[in-house]
């Protein structure tokens, strides 16, 4: 499956009093890590998607990662982003992040395909994901 | 199990362009819920259980979440945590969100009571959690 | 002038490696602190005032700190908010962070009451600040 | 005076629910820009900077930015940064943020040269700034 890689400079104001990472910061970072992935699949970015796709987000319902090895401010680490299913209005994305050649962590994330609920404008509601976005996914070769 | 719980007001910085929380600011607030549990069964807060206890930090080497129900800015959330085991240098904490009556995000944590590693100050490793911590939990009553 | 006060408890992810509050995370905690003082004085919540009033926010043009004295994690400061002026479509703020006694920190901020373009949705306007607000600000007493 | 540009890209997590950068992001972005400043002068990344000088940081004492232009998510801005003084331990920078062609925001920082106060190991303390480091900033060229 179609995979994107993308580097990450761990930057001071990311890192905590013991000089590591805040872990909440490498969820923002997965979270741009699947913009980054549909960007490089679909050949356009996330705020063009979701004009084009007339859907207001990707929301997260189910996500985990399990932190393998300590990154600190100066690293750079490398995530490396593949869609791993895609449902009818769902799809999982998996992260994998290196810190050299070392595996640092290994990330899982749902997400929903989502429109505004026509009967309640104030409410998310899953919509299909549209064939032409999987059909990018399967034609997109890995850039590395 | 001890419990504890918070109230936490959804600011508009927390939220993104589709109105709701940002994911990763609620994996800050569990921090912040974790420190809060540890404070309120231990007597004290989380920089005077550094101090006191000789550790760097604790932490995180696994979490995951189910959002199940979105928050938006001016909600007031409830955020109610518990230690759910202790291990020799790890412990599990569970994270329940309710918003009104609503089971909103269901989250669990495993992280580990570090210190300096003696053979190398540049790393960090688990160190036995003292006996008294877990018996602070033991006898500690809920705070509602 | 009626002025807000309120507390906040630094977190562990607010500071950076060397311990001390990454300063950005002084800026989001002061646009919270604005949404309270305008909570306040109005009776109702920033969200409910947009809703009311028809705009899309109170974004900044403005704003610039002095940081005095440095905060750590555990601190406690309280941070005390006024409108030092009203125009007919911007407003200005200061904030004052005390930690104990001690001033911590001074900063101003310059925002617009800002509704949508009626000629472009994708632009935003400053609008006229409705009377009702700046009387509710000359009514309010201080919240201590 | 030497200047580093670099380019940011606005990510959705870095907008509000007006759908515009949540201005204290910004300032984060401004911290990892005077980082890159110095380590485009140096030849090295900050993490060394503070291992070879002795020192724990660099932190704000004054800040402030006008914000003429907003961005919103998927934009690509421009941050050029540049040391306007340097004093005995202190230095000031300035930001010149650039959307398109358009100066989008000015901001300006005042930050000291800070190690552990030798009395007070709890306290920070302003340095001497070493010469090579204003030395490499006179030396350097331009990066574009």
């Amino acid at each position: 499956m179609f995979a994107n890689r993308r580097d990450v400079m761990i930057e001071w104001g990311d890192c905590d009093p013991a000089g590591i990472v805040f872990y909440p910061r490498y969820f923002a970072m997965f979270d741009a890590s699947t913009a980054a992935l549909f960007a490089a699949a679909l050949g356009f970015n996330k705020s063009e998607m979701l004009t084009r796709f007339g859907i207001i987000g990707i929301p997260m319902v189910d996500t985990g990662a399990k932190f393998l090895v300590p990154s600190k401010f100066g690293d750079v680490i490398t995530i490396e982003s593949r869609v791993t299913a895609f449902r009818r209005s769902s799809f999982d994305v998996s992260h994998h992040v290196y810190r050299a050649e070392t595996l640092a962590i290994e990330a899982h994330e749902t997400r929903v395909w989502a429109g505004r609920d026509p009967e309640d404008a104030s409410r998310i509601k899953g919509v299909n994901i549209p064939p032409q976005v999987q059909a990018a996914f399967a034609k997109a070769h890995p850039v590395t």
